[in-house]
């Protein structure tokens, strides 16, 4: 059954390797720009505009889990790094790294999540990359997208544009993503089950476009959650972050398997969510806004700037203050 | 001991990320675009002209060898398939996956060369990633870099346009990279030494741009070899493809190794050659251009496209005639 998984020929650059690329690349990617597998792609950029440019890897294990796989979540990561960037995503690149003896349905199912999100998200995947490791020299597959997209004007996007009196939304629960992956891989069945909210936020970002000038700062927030993002916000800068614990979303799943894991769900990563900082008088119609598309219907504001210098502290439904710490140590390692 | 290598931690978007990415990377990479470390970063696109986008996985193994490591090659790979798509490289994006154990010392050689061989080819490293998998699950480090380079005008290159009569030339010796890579894996000594290739080619693309609308085709032979590479150029076309052996640049060291090694060099990657296929006119003034410069000393013409069908051949210094095939199997993997 060898032809049913990947060999170290696959990658060797011979017939192996082309066969592997018309089959399961091009067959999937091959019209417009990947079209003959030039050593890159040729793309007309539009006259007079910023582009922006992103990358990350991804090594998440396992490779499938409720609620998506490597392939969605190298889309959505990467199109998600552009869009709060103010850019509405244009081209990925896709670089594979295999495991020999990787099941060749395994690439195809991820690859068809690729190609259909890629398709869902308005991105075209128009370079390429594939290399074949021997066995137990990665796990399964890891998947590197980088993407080019187009930035929007009216944005001006940063920190050191916030200041107290600003709100601070997100688009919906946060920590499902991380907590999926995590009871996956340590095979827990909870109940309620938890689901990977990995998905673009692309069209969140183009929705709001017309309140561009007064959002100050717009971030996915991955590894670290929350309570990364947040308290990079504020870290150094005469203001602090007030967080009501009651304001926070989270899912019943969620919340059942971070009890079950012991695991602080303001520092667990979501694959679909904003982290959005604006101006307090545009976060209704922000809101507003947001909840009338599928991807933004459990948005919420979840707190204030403020000016406490340099911390983010979370006002508990009891009444009491804790202070919402930047992670440390190895939080939740593979979770993208 | 722990401080000096690679921790789980460092990739989990805590403290300990944070300070990685802060003392290895923005002390390097950190002016420009990456300041701030925003998701993505945003780059003035000349107006009215095409981008070329590009992304190369690295798995080499050893990630030292000589005359090269991993971050050399991930700088020279991705500035080269711009280069030989006609392009000017302008901007890198870095993304690692590091495994847990990676000495801290093996990761500031290899960035080193990044910054090093990046700047000396004139591009910026804009946006980066850094992932850490549990021991074992990697083999010390893998590099992806993705590129964007802006199309130089005059340059339309296919193998669509190669005809008969065409003149095949390369601009140095082929196979040192591979057989540098496979003998110190291999931990073979060699009497002549081989050294890695490993090098940009741009300049020599930038040199010859004067005959740019005679140049047909141009592709640096990595994974696969001349053989591949011109095995793809008259695949299903009406013409073949005559080398003469006499002609073949070959080092003494490589020739050494890969008789000892029973390895064709002909299918034997190179990481700082270019293959250009042109009108018959321009071979002496190209090669003229290319010798004048360093990385083209060695630049000679190595064959014709003849009407032969399909087929690349080799005539030998004996007279005889043997077929070059398409590479095939296991090849040399994890030379890249």
């Amino acid at each position: 059954m060898n032809e049913q998984t990947i060999q170290l020929g696959h990658g060797g650059g011979g017939v192996l390797s082309r066969d592997l690329i018309q089959r399961e690349i091009v067959s999937r990617f091959g019209g417009g720009a990947l079209k003959g597998l030039p050593d890159g792609a040729t793309l007309p950029v539009p006259e007079g505009r910023f582009m922006v440019f992103t990358t990350d890897s991804f090594v998440v294990q396992p490779l499938e889990f409720p609620g998506g796989n490597i392939g969605d979540l190298a889309v959505h990561g990467t199109v998600n790094d552009l869009a709060v960037c103010g850019a509405i995503p244009r081209w990925l690149s896709l670089a594979l790294i295999l495991e020999e003896g990787l099941p060749l349905a395994t690439l195809r199912r991820i690859l068809d999540s690729v190609k259909q999100q890629a398709d869902e998200c308005g991105v075209v995947v128009v370079t390429g990359d594939t290399k074949v490791v021997e066995r137990g020299q990665c796990d399964g597959m890891y998947v590197n997208t980088a993407g080019i997209g187009e930035r929007m004007d009216g944005f001006e996007l940063g920190a050191n544009r916030v200041v107290p009196g600003d709100h601070i939304l997100v688009s919906g629960p946060v920590g499902d993503h991380g907590m999926a992956v995590l009871a996956a891989r340590e095979g827990i069945r909870i109940t309620h089950g938890v689901k990977s909210d990995t998905g673009p936020v692309h069209r969140l970002v183009q929705a709001v476009r017309e309140y561009a000038p007064m959002i100050k700062f717009m971030r996915d927030p991955t590894r670290g959650g929350l309570a990364a993002v947040l308290n990079e916000v504020v870290e150094d800068r005469a203001m602090g972050i007030l967080l009501n614990e009651s304001d926070l979303p989270f899912s019943t799943g969620a919340k059942a398997a971070a009890e079950l894991l012991g695991v602080d769900l303001l520092q667990v990563a979501s694959e679909g969510r904003i982290i959005l900082i604006a101006d307090a008088t545009i976060s209704e119609p922000v809101l507003k806004i947001w909840k009338s598309l599928p991807e933004g219907r459990g948005a919420t504001r979840i707190g204030v700037v403020t000016d406490a210098k340099g911390r983010v502290v979370l006002e508990t439904v009891t009444g009491g203050r804790r202070l919402v710490d930047v992670p440390r140590g190895e939080l939740l390692p593979r979770i993208c």
